[in-house]
């Protein structure tokens, strides 16, 4: 059975080409590029809580890598490095292979140089910190919304959502090609990293969409001192979603439903040309849903324009399920 | 009961004052001091398997930190920003608090601002990555350890294993002020972070040793491609070892015991009234154990000169125990 030392080696050694010095010593070393402030950001998945015991390790590797870019996305900033701390419960050489291969593809498809990390024996617990770069001045904070402003969201929402309810066998059928889009979507997620940077001068504020769409604006909320209407019809909806969209609590995932990794962001109105060729250029569509309101109410409106109620609310990994 | 996010707020946010953007957007955004490398490192204790259930929490936040600014010092580093990921079994508010005091104790007596990290529910693991930056002309890297060097170490050898072995009531009684002593060493060791400062341009290879002398030692001469001859007399010991060491096994505490996160370095021979003068600025003792050969063999000598035979192997998390 090959060790610790051996298994780092093998599968977690990378090319780092832009590193001073990459996997092997206490240590990486990285050259900062002038003018840019460092982001940096560190998420933790656990089994059990934050994905299920037997997913796919290659689609984990890719989530794990996924959900770190989405931060450095949401923040307008370039990615450029990563470490990967790893408990694993034992040594299994193809499961290290297949989850390596998919942290390193969507990173090497980013820039990014795995650069260190640490491995040890433990329940399956993944805790990635990526570091990226963006010039100070044109970063997406939470704290920028002014009233007037649209709220805008990228792709669709509740797909994640859709499909967990999928693995878990809980609501009506999908189609089979429906439901493999929500796996997708749940499994292997997009970062909007592109996006983020073309939002660089553009978008006053910007979060991405990990614990539901009314948990993270609230946070842009929170930090900028102001409100919003949203229009839930105008919310973004995937083909898989209206096959759902007619069923008691397809509303709650398109709003509070986890994981979709979408950006929401707020802009001035007028400068809806300018972001719709921004996302062009970035490969994703996105959709105005909504008025940031100085008044610091949170309101949800129907197709009627009548408001809606519902809790604004996120996940909360404490709270007793 | 309080919730993921207050918890967060309420002993994860503190003063960042060396930070352009500390905790509460997607991203912590840092200022980099120009001509300088970053540097990055990343650990994970495991409940169980790095430190026992029960460990005081308060201390174990102190080590937590202490073993990632362990490899800053050994790189000859300044450490600046640290994130930590943290997975909890369930929200004990004592708990956090105490572990949260240890670990910002002791991040800012080093001048260290905590900028981020994550909190979820899962078997207790802590995640900590370190930032630091070092002129990188300056770095002290494992690769530099040239034959004719010495060998030094710093502080005492095998005190946390022997203060393991206390906890688990194995081997002779020590006396109670022996016992805190390496109880202290286990539970709350010192990073020698002036002494790796104080080293830059003075040693020629450094490493901390965690895995043992032995095994961090072998380190170096690989990524050096040399060997070492070291005299097993010459090992620095404190006063707590000194009433084990005529026992059997004393001998594998101080060549293979963990946790002791000394530094081992190479230098020139001839530098010894520079390195003792660096080592008192920094405050702790350093001993010369050995020299550094072109011959790849690794020699461990008796008082006699005799070789004695002693596995250099390190301690791997996933050999079976």
């Amino acid at each position: 059975m090959p060790g610790e030392f051996d298994l780092i080696r093998h599968h977690f050694t990378t090319p780092t080409p832009h590193t001073m010095l990459g996997v092997g010593d206490d240590c990486a070393l990285m050259a900062c590029t002038p003018g840019h402030a460092l982001a940096v950001s560190t998420d933790m998945l656990v089994a059990g809580r934050h994905f299920i015991l037997g997913t796919d390790p290659r689609r984990l590797g890719h989530k794990s890598a996924a959900v770190n870019l989405s931060d450095i996305a949401a923040m307008g900033a370039t990615p450029r490095w990563v470490t990967l701390a790893l408990a694993l419960p034992q040594v299994d050489e193809a499961w290290v292979h297949a989850f390596s291969a998919g942290f390193r593809g969507l990173l090497a498809a980013h820039g990014v140089d795995w650069v260190g990390g640490d491995t040890t024996a433990g329940p399956l617990t993944i805790s990635v910190t990526i570091l990226g770069e963006v010039p100070p001045l044109q970063a997406l904070r939470r704290t920028g919304a002014v009233p007037g402003d649209d709220v805008w969201v990228s792709g669709t929402l509740g797909d994640a959502a859709l499909g967990l309810q999928c693995l878990l066998q809980e609501g009506p059928a999908l189609t089979p090609e429906a439901r493999q889009f929500c796996l997708d979507r749940l499994e292997a997620p997009t970062p909007r990293v592109a996006l983020g940077q073309a939002l660089r001068g553009l978008a006053h504020a910007a979060i991405d969409v990990s614990d539901g769409l009314l948990a993270d604006l609230g946070h842009v909320l929170d930090a900028s001192g102001v409100g919003a209407t949203l229009d839930f019809e105008r919310l973004p909806r995937s083909a898989a979603m209206r096959q759902r969209e007619a069923s008691p609590g397809a509303d709650a995932l398109m709003l509070a439903g986890g994981d979709d990794y979408e950006l929401c962001f707020t802009a001035a109105p007028g400068s809806d040309s300018r972001i719709q060729q921004a996302a062009a250029q970035a490969g994703v569509a996105v959709t105005c849903i909504g008025t940031i309101t100085a008044a610091r109410e949170r309101v949800l409106r129907d197709a009627t324009g009548a408001p809606m109620s519902f809790a604004w609310q996120g996940f909360d990994h404490f709270r007793p399920d």
